[in-house]
């Protein structure tokens, strides 16, 4: 009997960049396409075996949906992947180099391709957007302009690429595998929230300090609970088996309100 | 001859939450009414005296753009103000109480009337919207709903009060005033990016611990230019004239790819 595939849920439709990032991952599985990053979590809480979400973008920051499902769902991380954006000048079907005046994306992704834009359209009106795919949704209604973004997004939307990986430097977008199941690995991903005491912070990160635990990422939100309440994302270099970091991780749980270890991969 | 007023840029319409923010500290003005918080920010920059804006709310975070605009435009921190927010449930006019069956809002809000909602409406079905002011503009579409929200916001939509102060514990927003002229004051804040080395902000935090300077407020944010890169919002108790205070900064300095000083008040 064949062994049953596992299940990995991604954002959809078909083809997103979300679904390229978990092929580079996962063989041979059944994709479940969602509607949401939410979505996506619901799925694998209820059962479907993976899942794979982007959490971090160097066009757009954090994706607060994926931080904020993080800590209100029981999941690990269990793998992440990295990979490059390819930002492509695209625009309706049919529309020409020629007739394009003004050319619409997100302030970051604009100024990523700076170089491009003005030796290629060097009259062209910029205009700035929320992100790169509701430029591209928006381009639809607009006459004689392009959008710039992933060539993925602008198949979903039916756009033509007229030019590709038209950026000056690399842009990368890092996606995490949830799971229920816990991975092993090299990095570790814990969120706390710190007592609110002066120096708390400082004396916390003393504990990886001391001990020679690197951070490699290390970002703070508002908890949404109480004004001056922040909750903090931290990677480290190193896994939940080494005693070192077990003993930081010790430490650190006496000064914290809130430790969740999202597990190492 | 008169004195002319100052003039200070809020978000726009007439009412907004905002206003009534900017109107604790300022008498005697004329306001401008700004669509966006970016107008805001433009309005001061090209000339009108003050601009009043949202930096973080305890039931949904940070206001992205408020954070990014501190970075992107050459203005300074006066003042601030915090203002406790009044959640209402409220409806489309007419509606009554025993015919709603759907309550819709930010999932913070809905958590914070928990206590309200199951003594008031044990069967209602409760709704997770994007924020406060967006239940509230897709309440006029839905028939027997009701949303949760601050009053001022439901006075905007054209909304009526069907009860005052449902939640459970006090929610607020910090309103922070900007301008082109510094002010002063026993607080002072303050964006910096560390150069990638390890243990970085731990040893940038050592120099205001050892100085016995408070951090209020530490929140790092993704620099949205490569990935690993972070931008840390430092509020600290204590004023720029103080020598403590300047040792730190100068002692940071050295540490930085970015320092910017928003100014005391």
């Amino acid at each position: 009997m064949r062994k049953k595939r596992d299940r990995v849920a991604v954002l959809g439709p078909e083809g997103t960049f979300t679904e390229i990032a978990a092929r580079r991952i996962f063989k041979n599985v059944e994709f479940v396409y969602c509607d949401t990053v939410v979505a996506v979590f619901d799925s694998v809480s209820s059962g479907v075996e993976f899942g794979v979400v982007a959490i971090e973008n160097s066009l757009e920051g954090s994706v607060n949906t994926t931080m904020d499902c993080l800590i209100d769902y029981d999941l690990k991380i269990c793998d992440e992947v990295v990979l490059g954006i390819n930002l492509c000048l695209v625009v309706v079907p049919g529309t020409k180099k020629e007739e394009i005046d003004t050319i619409i994306s997100h302030p970051h992704a604009l100024a990523q391709c700076r170089r491009f834009l003005s030796e290629n359209f060097p009259d062209a009106r910029l205009q700035r957007h929320e992100s790169t795919a509701a430029a591209m949704e928006e381009l639809k209604r607009l006459k004689g302009s392009a959008a710039i973004g992933p060539k993925e997004t602008a198949k979903i939307y039916g756009l033509d690429v007229l030019f590709e990986n038209i950026q000056d430097a690399e842009s990368q977008t890092r996606f995490i595998v949830i799971s229920k199941k816990a991975g092993t690995g090299r990095k570790t991903s814990i969120i706390f929230a710190l007592k609110d005491e002066p120096g708390a912070l400082y004396r916390a990160l003393k504990e990886f300090a001391k001990r020679d635990i690197n951070l490699t990422k290390i970002e703070s939100r508002p908890s949404k609970r109480k004004l001056g309440e922040y909750l903090f994302f931290v990677d480290l270099e190193g896994s939940l088996d080494d005693k070192e970091v077990k003993d930081a991780l010790n430490s650190i749980k006496e000064r914290t309100t809130l430790l969740k270890i999202l597990g190492s991969y």
